[in-house]
């Protein structure tokens, strides 16, 4: 029989942590004793309680410890604890039983005080340097022989996400799947959000599939460019082809976008665009020399938006941006989602599971998707920030557009052509 | 004006070919005229039928000829053509109007021969040597400067996929999508064919999600692989990191596989797994040092079964035999899946739809996944002869196995425990 | 064996009448011989073929002349054939064999003439009348004791639905499926469809599930019922009640449709809104008596336009005006759809494959919803002339009133409030 | 300002209750402050909460507490208030503000004394008999001119539905949606409920809709009927008509389930099917008179099972044994679910719901379907007990039928021929 207490203090009982604690201690095979409470009598007050903890043997006691951290419930004696820190053994490889991060915000305890871990993103490590005394959440392929990597549980504290006071429309529709809901509202939230981000000069992140292009959505994209409301976009080789194949041609996988016209099978125009950017060396260059003309790419080069291309498996060529090493392809999308306050995402799995895994929690994450199961799957993967819209990618997108108060005519009458 | 005669022969009433063609001139906007047509009485017979175009533009009678070459209806002077070759402007770059390639068998005329294609594979160019007399498909980028490669649509020939006489169930159920319908006869006909190719010697690929696992039907695949009846396996980090994750720990993303315990949220199986298998080397050496000791990639270590572990941006660690550059591990692949006769895809979209596009149409495949979407991708992007089975891939495993006669007992007792 | 002739006329080719008939043919395990052709050089031109069948029995025989019948091939000496008739044996049972309806227009030949089958509709039988030599559609249920009704597949007629010259983009798109496409040209399609039909005075059905109000699309339909362009409305209680819901209380299920709040378990509401419709004895007497005061069904008892609610096992209530007895609400509809030229079916399954059943092919037929298997449902069931849209309800409606220039700015604001 | 308090106790921590009250204090737009709690320290003790709430209006003050006593909080003078008792205006109406029951167990206060609500089920009216003190679920068109019917909240006492001590696996597993989870647990938890049910002679109830023929898994259900684990059936027209069709036929939808061959077009056997057995005048005459020689309708009829059949707008027929008005329908329905402690939903959208809407909470419910969204109505209609499992329906039975131990040797080579 092993023992230990934990105290808990916050809106414990409002934000349904002290629940899932007593649930988590349950479900592990250990009992609970509440050692002392004391509830704060309104909202903006904070509680505290003290739970004692008994579990068969020491290894389940230390289990439960462990997922009672991520709740943010600490040993009543972690005061005293310091993490407990190792060397890695060669380059891309962690000490055994590291400690692999959420994407909360995370102290270590170092020499007797917290330290914030810096970079914050989940199932990474967490690197010490002791001369400075800073912390970091480092991937695995990067740590290097020596690192000191934070290994077991002890002297860390996560700050679970607490629903807010008062609680924003973001908060509350948190998770929501449903084909059945007036979504007018949730998108006039999502305008809000940008307008408010934009004004304080944050950064916008689109993540993009290539339906966005064959439902003839692009366009709107193309305007949300224009006015500002982007500043970075991660996509694959299939949403870049398209949208050229689209302004050198005005087809999408051999179908015209804007007539009725729909000769399927050839992939021609498709292999030819690729061919055209790889011989004038990337987009950029495509622009500059005027080859492209129009559409999502052509929009960035000129705006100056950022874009991360990421390979994969199923991509044809690919074009000469696309950065076909998915760790290097990791490492940039890292880079570039510092900073960024919303990650709208549409219509692509890949893509935003990828990039959910590299956010943090505070990051505003809307995901757009016909399919339910896109959604379902973000959350489950740990991106639990997730807003979920289940719609067609095209009228949402125009609808945002209008929230935004953007003009469309201009869009509209260059797609009549 | 621009006029145009083609010629079509073969089983081309029965086999919808003569009116697709028919169709496809309407549809593009250009008209035709039967000069001539001798129909086979009998269904062995083949037939024949002489077809003028008439197009407003020479621009769209060539467009209308390139689409009918895919459905084998040649210009009637065709023999006299010969395929036009360029040399490509630079390393990774093909000649301007390239010919895209289908998966279907294919020849190119050159000096009055015609020469079949090797390497079928959609979507690349052809490559001919003019010294050897060979042409080849050549994916873009690794096209050589001055390599000639064929443009236009001249001088090509391409055999339609024609149904069989007499029809076996694989042709019969092509495409088949529906989740209503018995699928006893269908498991029972792969099982079959799995045994007739076995038989001949011949190679079945497997193509796994990581959903295999989660839902316990890793055991299954074992019993295929101990049973010679997998010859390569192509799969992704994920699929690789549960299996070992669940053959070092006994759980799958945290979750006990045999047992009601659902400890879901910590991720530190997985990515200790990850840990140690990048410790130990390779999962080879994972194996041989008595690491790892039971699963679908110790069954292959052990069976001498060979694996491609191509990356994503979305993989965590990843393990160090996973091929993190994306042309690198189509490379790999492309390379495995020459001598396969039938490919099983499994509870995998991304892979799917990757090998997809390796494969010539030629290949049995059979695409098994809970979401009809995932097939129906498949067949949209050319890979017209796999055969959907809407179903959950643990009981269509199980099923597998037992009209292949496997001895389950040994992997459900192991299950048990 | 056994031997037969059948003669098929028309666009065989072009419409793949005749590749389908030689399929049928070989797949029930008959042979044919081919024994005339006569191509029509043009497209306006039409064709012949007389093709010999061989069965191994009669019976099999039967059978195959029985299906080959559904795609308008005649048996060579049909024309001395006649319909054969028995009489019922008691109210609401047919005779044996037979003969059961498709939703095409067909003839049965009595007394050595041609009879065409008024009131088309599937699954029926034929009930002929000999002193007024007239032959119609009749029910099972229907059907009266000693009723002639034809038995076996003598003497019968089917025209099979031929693709239109020159094809409207109606013809085109039938049954895509597809969620990945620009639906602004289906959209429009449909917007120019119902203007022509409502210039010709021509009747428009709308076919609506409940999803409709939760969506916050009912504004939309109001709209189109405000113009004119819904002449007929099948629904279910279901529908009814959450826009009378929201009507009365601004509220569907609970939930604000225009607001942020959420309030959703209580159907207190819901169950309130039947109530008091109960007490007003009908809808129409709630909107005169001026408790209902906007929404669908408001705009349908001021604009005069039908409506039918068929009831469901899983209705509350229901509503007074619900046919609780399905054959009744089966005949209620029955009534209604003759005379109608388009239907469009949103966001049901139940009642588009009920109204489907009643419908003859040439009823030109839309089906929106976001799930694709509602339209592979319908298709499946033998509405072959469906075209699936796979979108949100609201967006499909808000462009479709934008492209039949309905001004929106009234319900656009009124949904503000 | 309107002010009240309210009393919760039991287990109100762990068990969600408090967080679940404040939340909804909060999202109506209320104030609270908790005057005293009392916390169980042990997972046996009850805890007991004291809550004082703050509403800008008595009417928002109302719905707040109306609100809360679905989740088992009274106000702390609700011993001093009896129900509102007012008599219905007429047949089949309520008096306006009736209360709408849930599907939980409730009390209402009568003179003083509180008498628990009997025929539990939702969306009723609460009927009180002064003379007898009893209080029953009605639904609304069984209630009669002068009934005494509660309105309003007041004297109204809930028990809301905690997670049982210890929590068995059905509880723990309640509402599992996901696609991606070994199944084989949970069927064996299913196992274990139906043998414990029978030994304890409780009532089964299975819920099918037509896949279930189609999948070829009837022969499964029938097993299950044979060994007596199968009491009532709940279905509609389409399954009996597939059963029936394939016992006179051997096809279903004039698919032939075990054979290759799926000449599917023609519906004869269908409607001849139909047409038999109005004939023989019911399901029971067809068997005894011979005509119905297998399948899950002649194992009923053998074995003594009850079924409800019930009519739905999409019928094609129907069968005599089918109830076509839906109010008769639910009334049979009604019946029959008295005394079940499993329901077993396979396969059906329409008879899942309208079971649910019938059932008491305390009814296992079990709801089998490859599409994830009809667990998901289901559980959003109130049927919060249903556990869900997304899988094909055939092997789902197959290895039920394995677990409870049942030799399936004959089944299978029945199929066989």
């Amino acid at each position: 029989m092993a023992r230990s207490t934990v105290e808990i203090s916050g809106h414990i009982i409002d934000s349904l942590i002290l629940p899932k604690v007593l649930d988590i201690i349950i479900n592990l095979g250990a009992e609970f004793e509440i050692l002392d409470i004391k509830v704060g009598h309104r909202r903006a007050d904070r509680s505290y309680a003290l739970v004692q903890i008994d579990a068969p043997t020491p290894m389940l006691l230390d289990r439960v410890l462990a997922r009672l951290k991520e709740h943010g419930a600490l040993p009543a004696n972690e005061e005293l604890e310091s993490a407990l820190l190792e060397p890695s053994p060669a380059d891309g490889i962690f000490p055994d039983h590291f400690y692999s991060t959420t994407n909360l915000l995370t102290w270590v305890r170092i020499d007797g005080r917290w330290i914030e871990v810096e970079l914050s993103e989940m199932d990474c490590g967490i690197r010490v340097n002791l001369e400075t005394l800073r912390a970091q959440c480092v991937p695995i392929h990067r740590v290097k022989k020596g690192d000191l990597v934070v290994t077991g549980h002890h002297g860390i504290r996560i700050q679970p996400v607490e629903r807010q006071i008062p609680r924003a429309g973001f908060e509350f529709m948190s998770s929501a799947v449903s084909t059945e809901q007036p979504k007018g509202l949730l998108i006039e939230e999502i305008a809000e959000a940008m307008k408010q981000i934009r004004r304080a000069h944050g950064r916008i992140l689109v993540v993009a599939g290539p339906g966005l292009v064959h439902t003839g959505a692009a366009r709107y994209l193309v305007r949300l460019i224009e006015a500002d409301y982007v500043q970075v976009i991660f996509a694959g080789n299939g949403l870049a082809v398209h949208d050229i194949e689209s302004a050198l041609y005005g087809t999408s996988l051999g179908v015209h976008l804007d007539k009725k016209i729909r000769a399927s099978e050839g992939h021609e125009h498709h292999l030819w665009a690729i061919n055209a950017v790889r011989r004038a060396g990337s987009i950029k260059r495509a622009v500059e020399s005027g080859l492209i003309q129009s559409g999502i790419f052509y929009s960035c080069v000129k705006k100056g938006v950022d874009f991360v291309l990421a390979g994969s498996i199923r991509d044809d060529g690919p074009l000469p941006d696309v950065i076909t090493d998915t760790l290097h392809a990791q490492e940039a999308m890292r880079e570039k989602v510092r900073g960024v306050s919303l990650a709208l995402m549409m219509a692509t799995t890949l893509h935003a599971i990828a990039t959910g895994n590299l956010l943090p929690a505070t990051v505003k994450t809307v995901c757009v998707d016909i399919n339910p199961a896109v959604v379902t799957k973000l959350t489950d993967r740990g991106t639990f920030q997730a807003m979920g819209l289940v719609t067609d990618v095209e009228p949402f997108l125009r609808e945002l557009c209008q929230r935004l108060e953007l003009d469309l005519a201009s869009v509209e009458s260059r797609a009549a052509h």
